[in-house]
């Protein structure tokens, strides 16, 4: 069914990261064309800055499974909200297309008669390769990058062996409150123990933290207080730059306990 | 070694797949304040419309392998014109994480004293999941996504049986020329002949053409003339959207020739 001329608009808009300044230019458009904002709970509030006056922002957030909002109830919040007439932008960190069920609440939406476009956005795990200063294919080391979800919520378990056996550096989202279980698969899948790793706590945002390690040591970046929404990156590009040189201290935006971690191990 | 205050600094700048709209606010203002933008083949012109008055563009491209300038050298100009005290945009497709060799650039820098800033830009494989109107990711489906590059050129080739065995879903970047390859591993490798797959080129651009099938006819994509630079996505989500519904023809956005292809597989 299509709806009437005056039924409003959907964006399915990612925001990236956290960074206000590392949403598009098109995803910045549609922030401020938006009447209505509804937000995921990662989004931090300075992405408030692209909202124009009056704009109502609601926030829908789910974190780590802990549902504060059913996708039910999200799913019938925005329907209402633009066959209301309104224009809204369904605000997602990352992008909505990687994790984050964009595809499930763009085919609703549709299947509603609505007009929604997807506008991409930077995925976490980028900017976390930002942060730590490496880049997450080197083509020396690796063909590629595989980005997986570590949440499993009765869906299974990502296969580590093959992932380990891929050879393609290993970007995990929401991993660290399965962080040692990750471990042990990986090792258990044949992965050497001194594989480098490293884990970045809210990328590109002010209050981000880096540990760098290897997959042996990879639970002390939980003990170093690296906390959910964490990246967590593993594979030989993390420990190597071009040439062979090993990732020199500082490269990376480390505070000091999580220095004190990993400098026996990066240096 | 750190040069003097007078030494320019070095943005390596991803602006996406192609849509000017598609950079980022943080990449936008970098473009507008390079005194100097190096620039890859695959940039396409209209991205000149964030260059300030008077910026002098000069391209370094290199396709498919093809070096119309040598690694070596774009490594000198990008130093050279820094050390003369300009800002320089190092302009790259996609992330410079990603593939591109974003991260031995930002090391040669480095390494000699320079100010290397990154900013992250959207893959063009996000780009092509948005132009298929599907996502890459679904909780259903698969834990994951696996961004790969088919280009070889002496470093041997991705583990195809691996890559088929993690179950992600895969976009395989540089991989049109090597298309009948690529399909002839993946089923060697044991994945289903009527797995879907889909093909992107130019993905966010005017002239962007989408193809959609299975791997049995996935070299389709070719002879409707599809070719470089596309990207190729194989897995359950390019075939389906939630709830297990089929993805209806005209969401994604095919040509005539295109479609007559996928139609019979899509449907």
């Amino acid at each position: 069914m299509k709806h009437s001329r005056s039924t409003g608009k959907v964006w399915l808009v990612g925001v990236g990261p956290g960074d206000p300044d590392l949403v598009t230019v098109k995803a910045a458009r549609a922030l401020a064309q938006a009447q209505v904002w509804l937000i995921d709970d990662l989004v931090p509030e300075a992405m408030a800055c692209h909202a124009s006056p009056g704009t109502q922002i609601i926030p829908v957030g789910k974190r780590g499974g802990r549902c504060s909002v059913s996708q039910a109830s999200i799913h019938a919040q925005t329907l209402a909200h633009a066959l209301a007439g309104r224009c809204v932008a369904r605000v997602k960190g990352g992008d909505p297309l990687m994790f984050g069920r964009g595809g499930e609440e763009a085919a609703f939406l549709r299947g509603h008669g609505l007009d929604v476009e997807v506008v991409n956005g930077i995925s976490s795990g980028l900017a976390a390769a930002q942060a730590l200063g490496i880049a997450l294919t080197h083509r020396a080391h690796c063909h590629g990058v595989t980005f997986v979800t570590a949440h499993t919520r009765g869906d299974g378990e990502p296969d580590w062996h093959a992932l380990a056996a891929s050879g393609t550096t290993l970007v995990i989202y929401m991993g660290m409150h399965r962080i040692a279980a990750i471990q042990a698969s990986l090792l258990a899948a044949g992965m050497r123990a001194d594989m480098p790793a490293g884990v970045v706590m809210h990328a590109s945002c002010p209050e981000q933290r880096c540990w760098t390690g290897t997959l042996d040591t990879l639970t002390a970046a939980a003990t170093a207080g690296l906390a959910s929404p964490s990246i967590i990156v593993v594979g030989e590009v993390v420990g190597r730059q071009a040439g062979g040189a090993w990732l020199v201290e500082g490269s990376a935006d480390q505070d000091a306990r999580a220095d004190r971690t990993s400098c026996d191990v990066v240096a």
